[in-house]
């Protein structure tokens, strides 16, 4: 029984190898490289760990960690969503839950369940592991586009009220993060690689 | 105090983005392109909490998956080193040191010396923590090159007995592993993509 679930959990991780080739809309730090799931997902775990401190709830650092690493997965199948496109939902789709069930789906049945209800409970946002995890998310990109002076924000004319509106999410996780998030943004507002 | 601590973790956060620019000599699965630093920390990740279960001894699997995050950082500084090259020692030399303390050492100073220990820690390979975060490092590129019909022991005339000697660390993390990566080894020379 163990090595048959063995050889699942190998194919699992040759599977999700392909995470490597999904392309996201934002570029690296000073930039113009676009930075790729399995890259986002490296950092959103690192600055989890790192800032975890800034959490208003208490958290479980391992449960947020999987959380960050596991959420794209499901983009091997689903794509890349850009966050401010209007014809699409971003949020927790019928179609990302299929996928999400075929890629976990291919672990033995009980790391199915686990990383199935991870990836739910971190779209959902409700859990305070959740809301930690999601702050990580949204504040990645705040910091990439800004040292890419604007990035893309000006690249796909996002203005002002639509990034205040995705970014306020980081306030469920952390208000000290929040606050320095606004200040980045108003900041930026000033600075004109933000328009009103 | 807290607003500066932020500050320097902001500035960290930053800087590890470079890791996404050190290229390994080892390429994605069943590919010609060149994975990346935070590409193979990801899946490290990914496999040590998959593959927990066969730890040979009880693992503190957060300690394990900070490990292999950030076990490649230094290389931000070092560059990436050839496992099998003989002319440069792999393991932890003074000038990884050097690049360790630099960059964990922009963290605030009790996060520093966390950082710092992992890595020592991981490097030393001593802890049950890093012997099953090393069978992780060893086991990843060995998957990668037998999908790649050889990949870079076929790239830079690698044979058995240089593979076999390095990874046979992966006994030390958990014997059930390298019983699987052995026969893989083993296979290897019988389909002819690994020469004894």
């Amino acid at each position: 029984m163990t090595a048959s679930n063995l050889l699942k959990q190998i194919e699992f991780i040759k599977e999700i190898d392909k995470i490597k080739y999904i392309q996201r809309r934002t570029k690296l730090f000073n930039s113009n490289r676009n930075e790729n799931d399995a890259e986002h997902s490296w950092h959103l775990a690192m600055m989890a760990i790192v800032l975890s401190e800034y959490s208003d709830a208490k958290i479980d650092l391992l449960k947020v960690v999987k959380m960050v690493l596991i959420h794209d997965i499901v983009e091997i199948d689903a794509g890349d969503t850009f966050i401010y496109d209007q014809n699409k939902n971003h949020d927790n789709t019928a179609e990302e839950l299929k996928c999400a069930k075929r890629i976990f789906g291919m672990l033995p049945e009980k790391q199915a369940v686990e990383f199935i209800d991870l990836w739910t409970e971190f779209e959902a946002g409700v859990s305070n592991e959740a809301k930690f995890a999601k702050s990580m998310d949204r504040l990645e990109p705040l910091l990439q586009n800004i040292s890419n002076n604007g990035g893309t924000w000006e690249e796909f004319s996002v203005n002002f009220q639509s990034v205040y509106e995705k970014k306020k999410v980081i306030k469920n996780g952390s208000a000290e993060l929040w606050d320095y998030a606004e200040k980045l943004i108003n900041d930026s507002v000033d600075k004109g690689i933000l328009k009103k």
